[in-house]
């Protein structure tokens, strides 16, 4: 299985950096996992928030390629953590492809990013601050690959 | 608005720690908020599971008193972070008790603190570890105080 994980920019909060790092790390020991950090529009003021987020899916969509996109949407389908990882492994397996997952930015993903999405997922029906989003993220995905692979993960 | 958070424990994960530091300051600029790291059970085998959660909930019950306890449990109600934050200020209104919540262990919480509960709320559908729920919360109760006293904050 291999997998893709982007978004625009570096995250700012160090901590969550460091979080990101961590599973990323435990991620890699069961699967083939990049990050991968768009380029964020930047110097654009936060009034123009459709250009912003215009720019930034331009950016992220280079990395897109043929891949089984999964972006990350507050209303996109709720799944618990089980049959996340069962979707995950049936998705890998059928469509043979990159699965890659797509995280906003500040202010979330564009239209035409979501139009590109072959499934929307949403994390919680809860708002997160999209930098713990993407921690979540791959806690959630390091938490798949454990229940792929019959390994033991906390609860 | 008083707000207590109770967890059994030291989390062990340096960043994740540092997570919890940087939200709390967030929010006591807005409320005042307590975190208890109640006594862990020690030196038990995780074969006797219910009986290191037995000694959690004694020591959880302790910082209980008559507060108004919501515990974090995944089979609780989910909400939306609007519809939490109009919850916690009408539970605040209301009760005129100290809100505290309460956040399981590495094997979650006992079925007697979660009978003592007002109210059990569950973050996502999926799992998440114990010690990044507390941070999610902690993400959420920002942001409910920043819904409520009408502050900006990120999507």
């Amino acid at each position: 299985m291999k997998l893709k994980v982007i978004w625009p920019g570096r995250t700012r909060n160090s901590e969550i950096r460091g979080i990101e790092e961590y599973y990323l790390k435990k991620i890699n020991q069961l699967a083939k996992c990049l990050i991968i950090r768009s380029k964020e529009a930047k110097g654009i003021d936060e009034r123009f928030a459709a250009r912003i987020k215009e720019i930034e899916a331009i950016e992220l969509e280079k990395h897109l390629k043929d891949d089984y996109i999964i972006c990350l949407f507050d209303k996109g389908k709720e799944m618990t953590s089980l049959e996340f990882a069962r979707f995950l492994e049936k998705v890998a397996l059928n469509s043979g492809r990159v699965v890659t997952f797509v995280v906003g930015g500040f202010l979330g993903l564009d239209e035409r990013i979501l139009k590109r999405a072959d499934f929307i997922l949403s994390l919680s029906r809860m708002t997160f601050s999209h930098e713990l989003s993407r921690v979540i993220l791959l806690e959630q995905v390091y938490r798949s690959l454990a229940i792929i692979k019959g390994r033991q993960y906390a609860k």
